[in-house]
């Protein structure tokens, strides 16, 4: 049966509710769902509450109530079969009675798997692969990298003037761009997990690297790259108004690999040229916002350090997904053109 | 007395006709003109012919015919009064029985100047300054730099990628961008008097620097900067696809008296880095066309030479006029911010 008009509404609005909460649910998928009465209008709505809190599913039955019964749920990714912190979603949902439910993305692990499966064994009509790319590209990018290549999903994030320099030949880099664009970057902020820079960016700049003015946000887990100890005790970005993690990772990878494990999904690469170049290198950038100011310097710190690319033909190819202005300057979303692999197996979420 | 909705219209179709005319009337100024019927419908349309052909109001009042009688002539710069190489304009209104004219931007030479009293003194009614800025700004801009300022209008061109670079560190740099860049780099090229290089890009890229594949297009001249003399005689760009001048001009204000002597009014300045920093050093950039590659090379020329800026707050500043998608390459129009001089007397026009 084909998915009906409201069901698209109510799809579109399940990838908003989910893109809300991004940042604030890591290690679980940031989800969102809609419940249609019986009537096809609207009933409940949800996302996913932070780790040990309830799914997004829950959440929208709970609002719901007894208009459920008979009616259809559309949800961004397969409600799970297991019971991790909390119970199993395909349970409640025949708990609550729904007739029908409406899937953007297949469940990719094994460990939750298997709810439309018990929910069809059940007499449930189940579509799934409904606008599974926009719900892919979405709140799930992040958490899908997870489940494909066990790492966070890397953005790297850069302010510069239109002739790539990130700093002045004096040093001098405050401010390049104007207060829309260093409002954008706080909300930037709040969609990750964690937020990374180097030992240098934070010796210069002596950043705080916290989320401010962005209501209901969450702090994200503060995290310098110090190999050699040259962080002072008195830096900002170790004051005790959000967490901060000092990490001696020898490469990218190491550092990805001890973040995934601190339950970090989405992380925001504010460092400078030398660090941003040390990841796209090794591949490990997904997603670059950069934010153009409308000058010229002629010199000074490049907006990337040295990526080993000797000839044009070898330059790193990314496609440009969105431009906007924010005040007089530009941004300039991309994503790299590398195509990730299959889903895996395995990394389970609760 | 007010302008008429259809006079408002007449004036955005008399700013597209200018437009259109734009790289073929230097030294006189690009116009556009309609002539409405006394019922206020579109009797006549016209543009500036090439030097020594009829100017627009005559070409809109030749199409116009009896149907001028009574009507309103809508033109982007106040008719002239002065004969030339063809009659004053403003007798041409007359004699057609116009009644009424609306004007964008009054004639600022004193040569040409006193249209408006001349129609007015015979009766006819004259709205000025209507819709103003959007004339001075569209095609008639590079005239009224050279009223002002005595030079050429420099638009400078560059494709670079979104790091900065426009050649990565062996030299290579074709192609950064992709053909709809490459194709709207001979629209410029159309719309420009002259094309300008370097003898170091003349040398290394051999380009010929002809417009290619613009329908009805001029080949403007194309100019070397050639102080060394190291310009092989089989250059490209010396070949008879269009005329050529090599300069041995030692500075760009010394370049921009030359080709302003020779009737040119709009330049594309296709220089590299060098040439570019030495026009930006001396403010003689009035508009910037870059193509943006999503590309990253993180090593190679860079966009633009030394500007001889120590510190972020002396940054070169730009207005970002307008940003378009070409392909999969991003074009970013931009204006110097620096304000030009008044408008100065004298450099009439024929």
């Amino acid at each position: 049966m084909e998915v009906t008009p409201p069901e698209r509404e109510a799809m579109a609005r399940a990838r908003e509710l989910a893109a809300a909460v991004l940042g604030s649910t890591s290690p679980n998928p940031p989800v969102g769902a809609v419940v249609l009465a019986a009537d096809g209008t609207v009933a409940g709505e949800g996302a996913t509450a932070p780790p040990g809190g309830p799914h997004a599913e829950v959440h929208a039955l709970a609002q719901a109530g007894e208009r459920a019964r008979g009616g259809t749920a559309v949800v961004t990714l397969e409600p799970c079969a297991h019971t991790g912190r909390t119970g199993p979603c395909a349970d409640a949902l025949l708990a609550a009675g729904i007739a029908r439910v409406v899937v953007a993305v297949p469940e990719p692990t094994e460990l939750a798997g298997g709810g439309a499966a018990r929910l069809r064994a059940a007499g449930v009509e189940v579509l799934e692969g409904v606008e599974r790319a926009e719900a892919e590209d979405g709140a799930l990018a992040s958490w899908l990298t997870g489940v494909r290549e066990h790492r966070p999903r890397v953005v790297w994030k850069v302010a510069a003037t239109l002739d790539g320099r990130v700093a002045a030949a004096d040093g001098s880099s405050r401010w390049i761009t104007g207060p829309e664009a260093r409002a954008e970057v706080h909300r930037l902020r709040a969609g990750c997990d964690a937020v990374v820079v180097g030992s240098g960016t934070a010796l210069t700049d002596d950043p705080q690297l916290t989320v401010r003015d962005v209501e209901g946000a969450r702090q994200p887990l503060r995290v310098v790259v110090d190999r050699r100890g040259r962080l002072p005790a008195t830096a900002r970005v170790l004051d005790d108004a959000a967490p901060t993690h000092v990490s001696s990772a020898a490469t990218p990878r190491a550092l990805l690999d001890e973040l995934f494990a601190r339950d970090v999904r989405r992380l925001l690469l504010e460092g400078g040229p030398t660090l941003a170049a040390a990841f796209l290198r090794d591949g490990l950038v997904d997603e670059i916002v950069m934010h153009l100011a409308p000058k010229l310097l002629g010199s000074g710190a490049p907006l990337v350090g040295d990526l080993g690319i000797p000839t044009i033909a070898d330059a790193l190819d990314l496609d440009i997904s969105d431009v906007t202005l924010l005040g007089r300057d530009l941004q300039v979303r991309l994503k790299a053109t590398r195509h990730t692999g299959d889903a895996a197996a395995g990394n389970g979420r609760d």
